[in-house]
């Protein structure tokens, strides 16, 4: 059975292919597959996190323009129709840049047919997991150039591994490069409440390959990174601003300000898919706000009383000046430093 | 039926009477007493926090000193084992230090008997409470002081209410002192994991008494500070250093540093029982690790894979440059401005 997070399955739906996707809101209890052939149906799994991860977004984006072609095939739509079900695929969650990107990196071979589409969507996750590969090496230089120790504890908040992305991941991309050459001692994973993609799924991919690690609630972040009880904290993104703010995971932020108060970096590592020229700083990116009942609700049961509301921001914003590196395939930057990823735009 | 965290009720056990508790591991879903009459169910209690909240300790270890002589009546124990069973109470849990200043408040009049330890214990509650409505009432006139704004927006995180103390709370009582002078809009509380006293406690007594709130998860403390959607925050603490190092639920740290980042005051409210004037500063503040598995689990289901450890630090350590003020019945002073509560001593 398959683990990746989005596959395209030729052999689903009797033959004529369909997107699959592993349901994440059920990990690590239980390992199912949603098979998705309508609009309707990728939309609901976007919103309700099956999947989720920006890159992974992105290639759930591409694919997702296949699944409209195969859906306006059965049911006879027009080209208008096409369009517009294709914009709710895009607009499907607002924060990561990445799934809009996925979407309009195959719209364009729309007019060439499905298989055409199909195979553009499929270099869209090739092309990710290359990327993955590529920053992970060079974000795993960059930290042990940083750090001065020869192997790393590292502190990650949220799910940017494997799970997160075509393969491999992102942070945790750079995590598996330093296991790769024995130079990590300890993952210290942020759950990441409310819906604990750390404890879930982070934990799951470590706990998977043997990798050591340990799981800690959110607040703990802070006194973890000024106890001195890890070198440095890897996170991936959602959307990178030209100077280098970064918009991630709710939590992030905090992770962020402590980093900078003890003194180790932050190192923001995903691919140049999920940076947005188009914003020139952070305050542009709109922060996706979720149901309060993901506060109020834990496991399925209410833990707040009836009528206690919750606020729930999805994200937040880590000013760049907190921001020590971004590891992108195209190359690795010093926002802190004042070089934010606009500088790599030579770069390709 | 009794909403009072810890009390003395002379007709429980048929007359004899006993130390009755509200436990808080089932609150809010169900209100339920734990009727102690023996230090094994103290301490357990105690340990598995159906009584928590440091000036609460600070009752029940004065009680538990008469819980332990009525069990040493029934049970015949000699001095020395009254002596070894009363130390249990007094080491149950080693961060707060009310626990063990509780004890040693009545252990001299043991001498005198179990009514004069029952009527000291008594003043102990007392005096807690006394104490909480007048350092509410300087904390909140220090808030509005020090703030320019005729209502204020509030964060708090875990449990620093009624449930936590005597009566009337440190923290909330602040809350519930700016309600009363109509000068509150809004508390934001963390819902603190990994038990969950903001959600489940803080919430509760908010709810019950109509102030508004919102719940939210301890990550996103940092961006709602520095978004501006609070003017201040107020939190109780557990142990206060000398030089105004404060020990108090773990996150308050990251509070306290996005705080110190977004120029909007940390107001720590605590009796004085809560200053410990034998530690300089906070580096000597014994840190309770608790079990992993309340991390790994949520309501009593796993999150985390089998195998995954998690890391459980109930506390953590602010440094006093990031405490605006302590607000005691004694007086407030000002640690970020180099004014610890060793400032107070003089103040009887």
């Amino acid at each position: 059975m398959s683990l990746l997070a989005v596959e395209w399955d030729d052999a689903a739906a009797d033959g004529h292919g369909a997107l699959t996707l592993l349901d994440q809101t059920v990990l690590p209890e239980r390992t199912e597959h949603l098979v998705v052939r309508t609009v309707d149906e990728l939309v609901d799994a976007i919103v309700a996190l099956a999947v989720r991860g920006a890159p992974a977004l992105g290639v759930a984006g591409a694919m997702g323009v296949v699944v409209a072609m195969d859906q306006a095939e059965r049911e006879g739509w027009d080209a208008a129709r096409l369009e517009a079900e294709v914009d709710r695929v895009r607009h499907a969650r607002p924060t990561a840049v990445n799934l809009a990107w996925g979407v309009d990196r195959v719209r364009p071979l729309v007019a060439r047919g499905r298989d055409a589409v199909l195979a553009a969507a499929r270099e869209v996750a090739a092309e990710d997991e290359a990327a993955n590969h590529e920053l992970s090496r060079l974000g795993a230089d960059w930290l042990l150039a940083r750090v001065g120790r020869p192997r790393l504890r590292v502190l990650t908040h949220c799910n940017a591994g494997a799970l997160a992305t075509s393969a491999w991941g992102t942070a945790l991309g750079v995590v598996r490069e330093l296991h790769a050459r024995d130079a990590l001692e300890l993952v210290v994973a942020d759950e990441t409440r409310p819906l604990l993609q750390g404890s879930r799924l982070t934990a799951y991919e470590l706990a998977e390959e043997g990798i050591p690690h340990v799981v800690q609630v959110d607040s703990a972040a802070a006194s973890t990174i000024l106890r001195g009880l890890v070198d440095c904290a890897v996170v991936g993104a959602d959307r990178i601003a030209a100077n280098g703010d970064v918009a991630n995971k709710v939590g992030t932020l905090g992770v962020g300000l402590a980093c900078r108060e003890a003194g180790i970096p932050l190192l923001v590592a995903a691919p140049w898919s999920t940076v947005d020229l188009s914003m020139p700083d952070g305050t542009g990116i709109e922060i996706e706000e979720r149901p309060g009942e993901e506060v109020t609700e834990l496991a399925g049961r209410r833990t707040a009383p009836m009528g206690s509301r919750g606020l729930n921001p999805a994200f937040d914003v880590t000013p760049a000046r907190f921001v020590a590196a971004v590891a992108t395939e195209r190359g690795v930057v010093e926002p802190a430093a004042g070089a934010g990823p606009d500088r790599l735009v030579d770069q390709i």
